[in-house]
């Protein structure tokens, strides 16, 4: 019988507040690995793998968790879509972030920075639309979050094709124009993931108010 | 009470076929953008973007439907599964037309026309597979039509490959290959999208057949 | 009746069986493909595309036994992720050989023989962890080789990193960089889907012991 219920004091909501944290660690990290320059970058970027790899263990026990509950607080495909966004996010930043330091970028470029900052951003408002989900009583607030997190994914994709198109018009050398796109796409899918959260947040949000 | 069924007027099925509508609409402008030339390449590229932000409102209203209607037509996680897949079909058309653009293509090589033809041809069989989902009388033929996108998705691959080839042996200038090589993956994914589509109309078909 | 009941001798473990082991032959075909040099590459690669075909048509016909099944042994969306998964696996594998032959690599770098190794030892352990579902008596042995498929998936990517880093720094030729690096991505998500599958069986095991 106690298998079939969640712990009151670590249950889904919890596990999605822990790792929204993490995101918002994370973005941060990579906001200063950018700010910082390359003698610290790589201290940055170990920081975010870490972040990563506690993303994966919440993932890990929220899927556990999952099995093991036979009432769920709200819909299973929904709690799993979740999850997995949350730590898409994750696993995208830590990849930009290696890639950073493995194809030793040096000078991160202002749009670069801009991206960053905007992921930040998208990062702190998932967290308050997660923190929301657990008795929905802010439901018009949420929604707000959620409306704004798609525009700044919008603002992402922006920035991302004239970041590239002026690298193909002004990047003289050819490796670094393809370690920056690859770099800028992997941000800009951190921001899809962002996007993709509120969706989900949002069916919730209209399915139970 | 009234929450729980979909307006007779305006169900899962007329959305589907709402968006389907918007897909061949956007192969349609996509072939133009590549006929005409740069002149008019802007005019097509936002003409895309809209029909893309359509599909995105119908996406949207699909999901709220969703989470409001207690008892579906066709299993849940079918409609969600057919719902995003129409909706990457647009999403990926858009991200080739914007790039087209902005990357200052100019002159289409043989091969895009080739690709936009096939993904124009999948568009209208995807279409009429979709808009004989809510009756489901015509399932021979509705098969006949997924049978039919998946072999044209086959001939896309085809032409993305051997134009890729040509481009690594024939395309002196780096950047351009780059950017063209770009711009025909997202138009084969178009074409896996609509094979997607066609695999999960295919499964409806065997289940309430 | 007889349509809401699986086979005996054909049901959904064995269909997963089979898609195991078609993945391993092709996993060792991929070795051969980079072993034996330009001669063979091309029987070899036409070997995975029609292992990669022969995927498919068991992908579909799990689909439509789930869809024509009532009560599934498992979770319909596991059974549906994993077949999903399996499937995905050959896709990119077929799409590495591919490109291997279009693009005349040639000679293979020792890295990518290195990934090609380990995605054949992570598909052996996805056949044994996958022939243990049937039964789930074995349990402990499957959770320990998903642990090890996990670890292979680390060390794929580590390889990856690595091989590109060296590809951006040692290449002069910039197209062979490009083809290359796309080949090592694709090998890369070829073990990401072994963790995919990996994770789902897990979560199997945990949910049913």
């Amino acid at each position: 019988m106690f298998r079939l219920i969640l712990p009151r004091e670590h249950g889904f909501f919890d596990l999605f507040r822990d790792i929204s944290n993490l995101i918002c660690e994370a973005t941060r990290e990579f906001q200063l690995l950018l700010a910082e320059g390359t003698a610290s970058a790589e201290v940055h970027s170990k920081k975010i793998k870490d972040l990563e790899h506690q993303g994966d263990n919440i993932t890990h026990q929220t899927m556990t968790a999952l099995h093991k509950t036979f009432i769920t607080p709200i819909d299973r495909e929904d709690i799993h879509e979740l999850i997995k966004r949350l730590d898409d996010i994750l696993d995208f930043l830590d990849a930009a972030a290696q890639r950073f330091v493995l194809y030793k970028v040096g000078e991160a470029p202002d749009d670069m920075r801009k991206m960053a900052e905007i992921n930040n951003a998208s990062a702190e408002l998932v967290k308050q639309a997660v923190s929301g989900l657990s008795n929905l009583k802010a439901s018009e607030q949420m929604m707000k979050h959620c409306v704004e997190i798609n525009r700044l994914e919008n603002e992402a994709d922006t920035v991302l094709r004239g970041a590239v198109a002026k690298l193909f018009s002004d990047e003289a050398d050819i490796r670094k124009l393809i370690k920056l796109k690859e770099i800028y796409e992997l941000l800009e899918t951190v921001s899809d993931r962002c996007e993709d959260v509120a969706n989900v947040i949002e069916s919730i949000v209209i399915e139970y108010s």
